[in-house]
């Protein structure tokens, strides 16, 4: 095959994961006998906890192998209902709560029933980098504002004032952030549900990260608002990445909406996924899940004054998620290349700053504390050889 | 909120499935007491093979919970690819293939790949709605070319040469066809292939269905041409519908695109329905869905000459998947109110076939025979007294 392919236009403006390459080259390097320190990973180390990986083999044993409805096991969206209600104290109808592949098919579910052609989607850069392309992949537009330390990286009301133009229809909020781990508080969301209203707009919530925050209330926009997309997945802090399974919580007018699209481009999410995240809720599996909320923090606690005794840039404390966004600029101008020569020479593995947009990625690189304690201080060891700091 | 939701334009060309709400009726019905022969769905009756099932009760014992690559457990794609060498003596190299989150997921990664903004793709109507649906999503258009039972419900050379224009850039094949169960012959098929070449365009092949054959031999689009993408599952011949694990092959040149895209949109399939479909082509699996296969014969060789001897006008003998694509203009001239009062007074229920597309879906209904020969029989005995044809 000699001809030219026709690739979609769209595609040209839909970035890989820049981490991809520096994986594969790290798993070159340990087939080589090399030992890496993974820090770049988004994906927690731990296996799903044990009671829900037992609700998944039950499920099997029992032979539920069939669709389920495209809106997901009414079971499982009564059981997230009554998780709104114990952890918020929010009234969300199960009706209103829609099952997805991961939070990715909640993300493409909202943003594809929202944005027309042309229309754009206000979100913070750096942020999630599929966030903008699944509003490019519906030819929309992501209008990504450049955020700093002074607002936590997160948007604020003053940005939805500043940003908002003729062709936006809707902004996109994520708490805590990937790649900063900084959190939006009830207060901010608040104003920014008001902004976004004020302008006739629609509202996304990233609640990806809940759960895992280390200090403070979390507060879910479902307790502020009925008029707000939530999405939400049980990948992170309930541990189960790879069962992908999510949900997306709509306003009422657009579950119908939701439901045929959900239907036409996924029929479901997987079935065993579904009933094992039924025992997520149990208290055996929250007993798991909190100790290891804590053990994220200790490793915060322990990486964070680490990297910044370096002299990485991290001015904002971050309270959730499992990241650290740092400054590289003592080091270099060019994270890219800054991470490359971590990989080879120090078998560090962590993240570029361009894997997360264009706000001065150059500048940035993100640790995922996604590792055990012991590794951690082994990488920070070989970063601190690395930059000479003895 | 009072409020008018801001829906996008696309969401009013995405049809639900009509069925849903013959589906929903049909269980209030069964709640009050009554008992409905299901005949409009979808999916095999059967659970997964056992063999399939203890593969994926044994990754979740082993603790497989995490994330596999986007493209899929390489381990799987290898299966695949073996798979093709052995049933169609096919080369296809592991890396051409991609695991997707069913067939769905395979489908949306080709036309969004494929179809910028108001290109368009050629495809046969009567036929699977989602083809089109996923085209709208991206903003394309779907050509749907009216087809009868002069074609086999096919495409062919001909309609390509006729209805190709200035903006079309791919046509999409089903053989084994949903909802007519008729297949493209390999001189059809290498036609068609050939037309779509001559101008330049690209070729879908959804094999979804393959495997389930009942006569004659199934030749893969992929024996004809390294240059299609062609869909495939382990949904329907495989028995794995709620897993939610399928895969596409796509000409190498596009297999970066492809895996930018999943990475984007899906992060992966499945991790345990992966894990467990590596079972599907072991010989034990096999042995199962063969002989479930020849049950799905008895069940079509029961079920066409019962229908044709009611006055279903079915003058193609479908060769493959599990359905019966029924004239009932001898009955009624809305199909729609048909399969209503089917269910309600028969408790009996089929698919109308404007599930299907705008092909006069008013004549047409759709047969399901996943359900098991004894409820076939007490179905078209209720029938045939609805119709009062003693």
């Amino acid at each position: 095959m000699t001809r030219k392919p026709h690739i979609a236009d769209r595609m040209a403006d839909i970035q890989p994961f820049y981490v991809m390459d520096l994986l594969a080259r790290a798993r070159e390097l340990e087939a080589q006998g090399k030992d890496i320190i993974h820090m770049e990973i988004g994906e927690p180390d731990f296996e799903t906890p044990q009671p829900i990986i037992d609700a998944g083999i039950q499920s099997l044993s029992d032979g539920h192998t069939h669709y389920t409805p495209a809106l997901g096991l009414y079971e499982l969206r009564k059981a997230i209902s009554n998780f709104y209600k114990q952890a918020y104290n929010a009234d969300v109808a199960p009706e209103r709560i829609v099952v997805t592949p991961g939070a990715s098919g909640a993300l493409q579910l909202a943003v594809s029933v929202l944005i027309n052609p042309g229309e754009s989607m206000l979100m913070a850069d750096p942020g999630y980098p599929c966030n903008r392309h699944f509003v490019r992949l519906v030819e929309g537009k992501a209008q990504a504002i450049p955020v700093s330390a002074d607002t936590d990286y997160q948007l604020t009301a003053e940005h939805i004032t500043q940003y908002w133009n003729h062709k936006t229809v809707a902004a996109l909020v994520a708490s805590p952030s990937n790649p900063t781990g900084t959190i939006v508080n009830e207060m901010d969301l608040k104003a920014i549900i008001n902004a976004v209203k004020d302008r006739d707009g629609h509202l996304i919530v990233d609640e990806i990260y809940h759960g895992l925050i280390y200090e403070g209330k979390t507060t879910s926009a479902l307790t502020l608002s009925d008029d707000v997309f939530v999405v939400n997945s049980f990948s992170k802090y309930f541990g189960m990445t790879g069962w992908r399974v999510g949900w997306l919580v709509a306003p009422e007018p657009y579950i119908k909406e939701v439901d045929k699209l959900a239907q036409n481009i996924f029929l479901a999410a997987s079935t065993p996924a579904q009933y094992a995240a039924l025992a997520a809720f149990q208290p055996e599996a929250i007993a798991i899940l909190e100790q290891r909320r804590q053990e994220f923090q200790q490793r915060r606690d322990y990486l964070l004054p680490a990297l910044r005794e370096m002299g990485f840039d991290i001015p904002v404390t971050p309270q959730g998620a499992f990241y650290l966004y740092a400054g590289c600029s003592q080091f270099t101008d060019d994270s890219f290349q800054f991470v490359m020569d971590i990989l080879e020479k120090a078998g560090v593995a962590i993240t570029p700053g361009k894997d997360f947009g264009i706000n001065q990625p150059e500048k940035y690189v993100r640790f995922a504390y996604t590792t055990d304690i012991d590794k951690l201080k082994e990488g920070v060891g070989r970063l601190r050889n690395f930059l000479n700091l003895g």
